[in-house]
């Protein structure tokens, strides 16, 4: 575009005013006080503390700017080498408070109620869960490390839905995150980039009589960008995500446009906007949907990235920059490296190739041709050996046949971060690895938890471990000290107020804070075994009931909370809550066992929501079966507030208990190894099933909890469902185990230093440490 | 909302920095800087046209708001009795240069070539034509006469299309107005109002034993404000039009949310956004979209207003506000007055029963009940004459039945402006009166012709005329005087240089501007004639083709401009503009006729383009058949800016006659007493054609302008379709006008005495001149 001229006067009124706000107090209150009266237009009477949170956040976002601005000018001027996070999903949550904090304007801010102001933000909920957590969480310490990087996204205009409950059943409601003002993302409607879809190919001979390929006749959707700065902390250094929204070309459909048509055009010319509409709400599930795809391609062509973007560089390179195939190729493998997120088999993406064909049909080709020559090293490696082929293969010989995904992702990769045992027969080790992934202290402890983030400030004598988390391993002298024991269960006790408080203000349900705190909140899948804790408290309640009071005023009172969403297709998980709810139901209007137990269901499991509970957690469960968990770092959030942890031996609970010791954690269950041949005893032995858990499901098949054909289809997975996830193996090791748990809990003295020594052992776990390592 | 809470510092510091920003050119500058860095997020290196555009607009917009803010406080202290504007339609173009003259900062801002940046705003064009720019007209003007005046209208996501054409055909594209950060709002998300459809009606007796109805079960559509301030001229006050964006209300279809469907219910809830997605492109028009329907009432129960909006008030009176049927008519009657804009039968709205029942179905027991006391009244003003009863009756009885939407709004108004005779007989003059419309001089003269503006200035001595235009009279006395003439026939010329460039630009085509600008821009219909207009072209054509080379020397050279969108469905007008284009196609290349004729369509006339092109008129043609257009403005823009007009005895051509005498207006036609004889005549006669139209058409049809076959519809009009427009019959006298109008201009120094004696007459027609005869 034309650059603007400039006159002698107006470069010295740059000098002169372009230098920025100041961060001290009056200028702060100088910049809210214009915010209130011109960005929202309001006068001082005229304030309530929507508009509060909006003008502090419009003067935070000044003085964000004015770092991300300095921040990318000096990319420029010194030209680094970069790293890209490449994801389809951040979870960013709220930012205010973030920023205060990385900027240091926490003391500077005033004059309101801030939590009631922080309260005011909508979460940024652009991811299902832990994939996307862990990208806000890298893309924090990257920032934090002074790293010049970049994330990519994209912009949805509807997050992760709202999950309220009604009748106890999950029911979702779109989250209309963007109805309000956003003052965290910086449009920049004039990068827009062109991306192409359908069409078809045709081949020519160029110059040099080489083949070359164009793809033409396509459809056209533009991607406009919205830049997410992500300040670090102690540190100028702002980086940025990138986020791309789906707009039409405005030539898109001029052939359509037809006489009276007028309506119809316009809805054609939306569907464009479709393409970033709405984040697909499943985790761990593979989605076989075109739009699906397009929403990956429309990314990708924005960007660049794993999967769909090796075949995009590659096309690049040979068809539009005319290099050979083999040099193309050796610059793709190069460039890439991919984590993968899951080991659910059935998580793995997987799409047919008709319909890759139709959507970007020089791809497939491409796919095709990678496939080939790679398929013929194969062949070398493995003279004859047909099974070794059709393993390895990135198209799967079924019908139709389908593009693995994953495949090709290690095939056009340097490096894999995942385990794939027939791929490292044929590469060796050395291209595979299988690391843990980390989280970000500041938000996790700092603005979660302020008494115990300045407890342990206090304690270790300065924030340095708020940016090398190692430093808390300085808390292990103070397990001894009674007083700062005392204080630290003082902290967590007034976290589990607010908690209950929230509770209370969510739910209707009252719940004392004395009670051991025990949560379950992820996302609600089958493996991750919700409904084996569910049957749990159910064997729990009829036990208490069963007790006299004497006995029961031993027990020690538990509040059981769960939390998370189901994908709204995800009939199984759906039925989970409700059963939840409906135990909770039985449960907590019995007056009978007087108050021993309570069971919660949060609604809207969110980050900010994860923000409350986690400080709160006496014992949080990771129970999912052995084997299925890729990592997950819930549980290094709630063991980094001093939680303890029931879990199995499975994903970062392995690499958790490496670090706290055997004392500080409960672990039960099968390991990995046994699980195919307790499945396979199960589909093909007469296996009972555990007789407590016969008992419960007798309990509920009652309809002790409800009409009992209602949860019918749960009860199938345990039975005529094969029992996939092992409940019945696992359930007498995992009563133990909360037995266990009981015990230690009655000695408050040990728990706390339990609850100490945990969070004094998570120095590895800082996702600055992770990043370092890669 | 909870009011947030102030300590004693805060509010000092409010007193401080509370005051808002200075006027004077360096806080200006201050201003543009911060905006550029911190709005904007851009460096000064990196600014371009658009760029500079927004960070200007925010500048001007702190501004702006601080008076919107302070006017807005002081009605609140004062409590003025208010006016409220209300209409469906604000055709509001450009706000930026407006903004600066009303604010006095036109002198503060440079550094940037301003015609540039002024260049880049879009124009917002919620409105077709007329009456759209009628109320953005009336709206300037409220605000600088200082009334306490809000308007109420909708915030199309889409404004009217854009026109581009193409083989010389219209094609409609979206107007993504919104798309680019629109400055010029005030987003209100506090305020919501949920506006019901559907659903039932019951009755119930009260506690007084009275009949009571209440509306329940229906489907809620939320209504959100935004406020678009407008600042007046030479005054601090800056009133408000509101417009209402739709959104789902959150619980709308809770029934609909089922497992998996997801994507659907999404889908669902986006629905209700499109209640204010598009502005039905449709000028004088009847359309019967249920979604019009709804987009009315949701406008309506958002706000209050005619037609609908009589009904609404009586709804709340009695169904929510208890009061007596009597009472509440009363007060209605006397809230509403009504403004009827088209005295087209087939534009007159007429919504199906059935239709209103569903979406509506109290209000249209009300309207029965309404119906059902007013005829009454008639029957006893005149017994037994069926025939009155029909004729006045608020329902049509059809089959369907209609609501006669007018009719209901005479009947439920106390005051009406247009003429409606059998309702004259029945309540007498008093109720009945024709007013003149009129235009903002600020926007149709100082900002589109500011080199006029200063000569006026200059002549008159100060600028008071901008507030006071019965002062242009003053001109008078400079008619005599020759080098004032000379001035404002050079101020003339640059103008259309000025349209020259811009038609190059937009067309390709090269016009001379010594020639005689002929421009007729507006809605394209075949009641305003542009079809006899394009007839008139060829035979001007064919006649400077038969010329010698002497002969055309003699000719007055002109140029045929044309401008207007056609209603998308609207297929006889359509192809009006492509018949104007073939004609163009033909005539401009062909170089026999040596310039002396040129025809240009320009595309997307919309506010902004109007300003260019109406300062550069010489002529303009508003020559719709007697009796057919109810007012027009455009024509008194044109005469103020010193532009001659070609005209039928129609509209405010009549007023304007009256105000500049026979000697400086060309008129001609029929006039409207004969026009129900001339068509019963065409219907029942057989009248033949005017020769020379005969001559036109033979040659259309023979090919001359391409493919006679596609203009075979447009040809029939005027035969089969009984030449409804009369064009025939007004051909003749229409020809020896245009001849009167050649001979006029080969006088050069007559023309620009007629010139300065059409802007010093116009008075009359100030917008503010109008309102304070309201």
């Amino acid at each position: 575009k034309e650059q603007a001229k400039w006159s002698k006067e107006t470069l010295a009124l740059w000098e002169k005013y372009g230098v920025g706000e100041s961060d001290d107090k009056e200028a702060i209150q100088k910049s809210f006080i214009r915010h209130v009266t011109t960005t929202l237009a309001r006068s001082m009477f005229n304030i309530d503390n929507f508009s509060a949170y909006q003008a502090t956040a419009h003067t935070v976002r000044d003085r964000l700017i004015q770092r991300w601005n300095d921040t990318q000018q000096t990319y420029t001027e010194v030209d680094p080498k970069r790293v890209y996070y490449l994801s389809l999903e951040f979870l960013l949550g709220r930012s205010l408070d973030n920023a205060l904090l990385n900027l240091g304007l926490k003391e500077s801010c005033g004059g309101f109620r801030m939590e009631d102001i922080l309260d005011q933000e909508v979460d940024a909920a652009l991811g299902n869960g832990g994939l996307g957590r862990l990208a806000a969480c890298y893309m924090d310490s990257l920032a934090s490390l002074d790293y010049p990087a970049w994330g990519y996204g994209l912009r949805y205009t509807y997050g992760i839905f709202q999950q309220r409950l009604k009748d106890g059943y999950q029911v979702e409601f779109p989250d209309y995150w963007l109805n309000f003002d956003n003052p965290w993302e910086l449009p920049r409607l004039d990068i827009v980039i062109d991306v192409q879809f359908c069409g078809s190919v045709s081949r020519y001979t160029d110059e040099n009589e080489r083949v070359r390929h164009v793809w033409e006749g396509t459809e056209i959707v533009q991607a406009i960008a919205y830049d997410v700065p992500i300040p670090g902390y102690g540190t100028k250094n702002c980086i940025n995500i990138r986020l791309w929204s789906s707009k039409p070309e405005r030539q898109f459909d001029l052939n359509r446009f037809n006489e009276g048509q007028y309506e119809q055009a316009v809805q054609e010319q939306m569907k464009a906007e479709n393409i970033t509409a709405v984040l697909y709400p499943n985790d761990n599930h593979m989605v076989g949907k075109e739009l699906r795809l397009k929403q990956q391609y429309f990314w990708v062509a924005a960007n660049t990235h794993p999967t769909l973007a090796i075949v995009e560089l590659q096309r690049i390179l040979v068809d539009l920059e005319g290099l050979d195939w083999d040099d193309a190729w050796g610059i793709v493998t190069r460039t890439f490296a991919f984590t993968n997120h899951t080991i659910l088999p059935e998580a793995m993406e997987r799409w047919p190739v008709p319909m890759v064909s139709y959507l970007l049909p020089r791809h497939m080709q491409i796919i095709f041709d990678i496939n080939l020559f790679f398929l013929q090293k194969v062949e070398k490696a493995y003279p004859n050996d047909r099974e070794m082929l059709a393993k390895l293969s990135i198209i799967e010989e079924s019908s139709p046949q389908f593009v693995r995904m994953a495949h090709l992702a290690i095939v056009g990769s340097h490096r894999v971060n995942g385990i794939f045992k027939d791929f490292v027969g044929f590469y060796g080790d050395k291209k595979f690895e299988n690391k843990t992934n980390g989280i970000t202290p500041r938000r996790w402890l700092h603005q979660a938890n302020p008494k115990l983030s300045n407890l342990i400030t206090e304690a270790l004598g300065n924030k340095d471990w708020l940016k090398n988390l190692y430093l808390l391993k300085g808390l292990e002298k103070c397990v001894g000290d009674k007083t700062f024991r005392k204080r630290w269960v003082t902290v967590k006790h007034s976290n589990k107020v607010r908690l209950a408080d929230y509770i209370n203000k969510c739910t209707g349900i009252n719940v004392n804070p004395n009670a051991l705190f025990d949560v379950q909140v992820k996302r609600i899948h089958e493996y991750k075994r919700q409904f084996m804790n569910i049957l749990s408290v159910i064997h729990r309640y009829n036990i208490l009931k069963k007790m006299d009071t004497k006995e029961r005023a031993k027990a020690v009172p538990r509040v059981v909370i769960f939390g998370g969403k189901a994908a709204p297709g995800y009939y199984i998980a759906k039925l989970v809550i409700k059963l939840i709810n409906s135990v909770a139901q039985v449960v907590n209007k019995d007056i009978s066992i007087e108050n021993t137990l309570k069971v919660v269901f949060i609604p809207d499991y969110n980050v900010s929501v994860a923000e409350i509970i986690i400080p709160a957690s006496d014992i949080s469960q990771h129970i999912s079966t052995a084997g299925t968990e890729a990592s997950g770092t819930s549980n290094m959030k709630f063991v980094l507030n001093g939680g303890l942890i029931l879990g199995t031996v499975d994903g970062a609970n392995i690499e958790i208990h490496e670090e706290i010791g055997d004392d500080n954690i409960f672990m039960f269950g099968h390991l990995a190894d046994r699980v195919d041949d307790l499945r396979h005893a199960h589909r093909y032995r007469n296996v009972p099933m555990d007789p407590a858990l016969q008992a419960i499901v007798n309990d509920i098949e009652s309809g002790h909890f409800g009409d009992s054909r209602i949860f019918a289809p749960l009860i199938n997975t345990l039975t005529h469902g094969k029992d996939y996830y092992l409940i019945s193996d696992d359930f007498e090791s995992y009563l133990n185990a909360q037995n266990l748990v009981d015990e230690a809990y009655k000695d408050q003295e040990g728990w706390s230093k339990k609850s100490i020594l945990c969070a004094a052992n998570m120095g590895k776990f800082s996702s600055e440490e992770r990043e370092d390592n890669f």
